[in-house]
């Protein structure tokens, strides 16, 4: 059996040994570059641990693991030209390294490079894993369009959050475990329990995200807080402060967020103690522990014996336990 | 037997009723745009009559075959934001019709689509099926990325510029052949006939677009003679001439390709008249003739009733007789 750092270990070896053409090299050196940023693994390992689970035979599913990492990577890429984002990992984005039109065309290739590889699957299954995959990709696309969509609009539903970052974000990691149960030889209802454990675990971790970005500790998080307050990113936190205001708090929020000129600091600050005042911070939290307990329930009552889940629940409360 | 009318008339009742997702419309609307703007459909033509070669089921094929014209559509469509193209088929590109991002995501989700749908190929020759499609994908990015290299360089040699259109134009309508002939059941020696007949075809075909550009009737291709010339674009007509001019005649193209400011027909006719001093529409009709020969070779040879073959010939014909 696996732990998970075994299974990070050993996607981290092969995604750095594993044969990308070479030319043209315009075309390939930014997906080598892009892999070669690092980044937490997690969804690769999740494939592995998912499949060790079921099966003993995880080096089977290395490829189709490195796939959904790859196609993970694309998105990143992708998403970074339309975010206009110029750092990712404390590395300079494609787009910036090289040039647009670069991080288009390598960002397509990759795509289809992590189809290429989830093509390995093994004959018996590979029609339902890529049936699987692709849907997850779709709708991933789906999520960043909503995502777009959001930063245009003065308002966004709770409902409406919910949705976007459970495609954008839940699915990808509820079809890697699906994917890797499948792999192992999981039945339809085992391969649906873990795909539950992760869309709930997803959005979970999402929300942990909104929340660690006013509230985490700046020394552990590794930048400075509030970035979202500052770019008026509608967040969880925000739209349940909007959601919670009384007039007079909905107001100086609606001025924070039409300011074009302000004290950043200032801006954190006026913000958070909005937010603070109406217990967001509680609120948050209760929606974490909900998805969190949500998603351990599918865990528990998988047919499976403990012992082989414990890498799994090391997984979900090392997710949740981080500071970022 | 399916003639080439009947099997275009099938995909394009089929793409124009297939069923897209709705929502959200940002992401999906440009994909039903792009799809609605028409197009020859050649390729998936040739997936369906080289499945009738083989076998009487041309229905089964008939998503794998608009998988391969979606995921054309796909390539157009980004390559018009890199290629910073305002116009196809007549109509706005995505990228000007919506915005930038739009044409970047919804491109991305058609290619995924594309998959998606070439997922549904029978169980028994999926892998095989899919294993052709992303290694071709593969190399048309490929194609395309040494497309735009050629723009930044001053001199492109003939063999660099003929793996370019091979892969960029060619090696799609192979496979579109040989994906075909496999849902049609065919030997993996019929398969490989049916993929060097549409290879060569290809070439043939680029080469032939390189001519008409220059030598073409202007009623009937539908637009001004002489677009690349008047862009620099490094043809096989100036690939050619460049190689054969004297340093007086060099010397003269390389005015023209660097002349910031000109007079568009003088420019046109100046270069024409040294390709035609260098009788380079001599040899491109040569080269074209070659490719265009090896290519029904292929399909001579093949072993099928000749009866059968019909179509396919018929096609190859209809390609290189058109004026555009």
């Amino acid at each position: 059996m696996y732990t998970l750092i075994e299974a990070r270990n050993l996607i981290e070896k092969h995604i750095q040994t594993f044969s990308i053409p070479d030319t043209p090299p315009e075309l390939y050196e930014p997906v080598k570059y892009v892999l070669s940023l690092g980044g937490k693994r997690i969804r690769p390992a999740l494939v592995l641990l998912s499949c060790d689970l079921f099966s003993g035979s995880v080096e089977s599913a290395l490829i189709p693991a490195m796939a959904i990492e790859i196609f993970h990577n694309f998105t990143l890429l992708h998403d970074d030209i339309m975010d206009r984002s110029e750092m990712r990992r404390g590395q300079q984005t494609v787009h910036i390294k090289y040039n647009e039109n670069v991080a288009i065309l390598s960002g397509d290739v990759m795509s289809i490079l992590a189809t290429r590889m989830m093509n390995q699957s093994p004959g018996v299954v590979l029609q339902t894993v890529q049936d699987i995959f692709t849907r997850t990709a779709m709708e991933v696309c789906e999520g960043q369009q909503y995502d777009m969509n959001f930063e245009e609009r003065l308002t966004v539903s709770e409902k409406e959050y919910m949705n976007m970052i459970e495609l954008k974000t839940a699915v990808l990691i509820a079809a890697s475990l699906k994917i890797g149960a499948i792999l192992g030889g999981a039945s339809e209802k085992g391969a649906s329990d873990l795909y539950e454990f992760g869309r709930n675990l997803g959005i979970a971790f999402q929300l942990q995200d909104d929340m660690l970005d006013t509230y985490g500790d700046q020394d552990v998080i590794g930048k400075k807080r509030g970035a979202d307050i500052v770019h008026n990113k509608k967040t969880f936190l925000m739209i349940k402060a909007l959601e919670k205001a009384s007039p007079i708090q909905k107001e100086e929020l609606n001025v924070w967020l039409t300011k074009k000129e302000f004290n950043v600091e200032e801006k954190i600050s006026a913000v958070t103690d909005i937010f603070d005042a109406l217990k967001i911070k509680e609120i948050i939290d209760d929606r974490i522990k909900e998805f969190y307990t949500t998603a351990l329930a599918s865990l528990e009552h998988l047919d499976r014996p403990e012992d082989r889940k414990t890498e799994l629940f090391n997984f979900a409360s090392y997710l949740m336990t981080r500071k970022r």
